[in-house]
């Protein structure tokens, strides 16, 4: 039975928006997960999810390396963690990394699209998630140069972020100085600030 | 009334993978568009998907430059783009510009993560613009200098993608050479070469 991410944490649901759909307004990105695992049929609807996003060129540069808990390649992934996000990214029953191709295979000129169509394909990894009941966290404070040498990336991709992808935990169960980001409100720039219709003028949507 | 943004292309729909959203396999690109203007409550639902993305360290690094058809912000879009996406593009009835700033506000550090977290955003602008059965189509092929002189883009911001928003248009309605990548089924590398267990290992998922 999917349950909603935010059903932990309700305060974390940005305020719904008629026609927008609740995978948007439902995402989050908690640090407390519990321990149990992503099935294989659901990891598998993620990652199909991501496969349809678009890219420059239809390049698909994206390539996600996957740690399940157990396995080399996740303690690999939580060692190149700073301390901070290792002190609770290990806890995830699966960690990833994301790297994108550098070059177009076609002709090998540089795609300015590279980490851009990375980002669209993560997106789509997010929010199939959040449709599952499935939690994902991203993180960029992590030793890129220590996880391309530990996963053998080859210099020709660029790398992404490392997610953590599981069920939402207690925010009791994590250090207070950690909690408290658990329990509060998600916060975005109001949309006339990112919205635009020229430089600097707010795009009129009312 | 929501209709399917491969209701007129059935053919560009993805195949059906139980539990995997819609919105992953109806969303495609297309380069016929009907006149229709896309409503200010869907541009709203479109850019309120957009702002609950996730970006590193909550930056919000991305901003949308938004042309309306009648607009001097849409004919400067469309004076950028490639004669190739111009011929097809202009008939849209929304062109976007999405932008990233380069350098993280609190601390001016560079921000690798700007071009990947708006792509993250402009995903969620695809996705929920298919979820109301408006079409999108991204383009790289348009010149960022222009774009940058002709929009006041500011240095400090990296050029992403242009999008062109709108209604799925018939085939028929585009020059011939067109026409045909409307009408043919998308493709995508195999999963077992984007999801991997360690580098050049495909994950298990069956």
């Amino acid at each position: 039975m999917t349950t909603s991410v935010t059903a932990a944490n309700p305060i974390k649901r940005a305020p719904a928006t008629d026609g927008v759909l609740d995978i948007f307004l439902d995402r989050w990105s908690p640090r407390s997960f519990t321990d149990r695992s992503v099935s294989a049929e659901d990891l598998k609807r993620i990652f199909e999810a991501a496969r349809w996003s678009p890219s420059s060129s239809n390049e698909q540069p994206w390539r996600f390396i996957v740690g399940i808990k157990g396995t080399d390649t996740f303690d690999k992934i939580v060692s190149t963690l700073g301390g901070f996000n290792q002190a609770w990214a290990h806890k995830a029953p699966v960690l990833l990394l994301g790297v994108a191709r550098k070059h177009f295979v076609k002709n090998d000129a540089p795609n300015h699209y590279a980490l851009f169509d990375l980002g669209q394909a993560t997106a789509a990894i997010t929010l199939e998630a959040a449709a599952l009941g499935i939690a994902t966290h991203q993180m960029g404070g992590f030793d890129h140069d220590i996880a391309r040498k530990a996963l053998g990336i080859p210099e020709e991709f660029a790398i992404g972020s490392v997610m953590a992808i599981g069920y939402v935990g207690d925010p009791s169960a994590l250090p207070e100085s950690y909690a408290k980001s658990e329990t509060s409100p998600r916060s975005r720039k109001p949309l006339d600030e990112v919205a635009l219709s020229a430089w600097d003028e707010p795009l009129k949507l009312d």
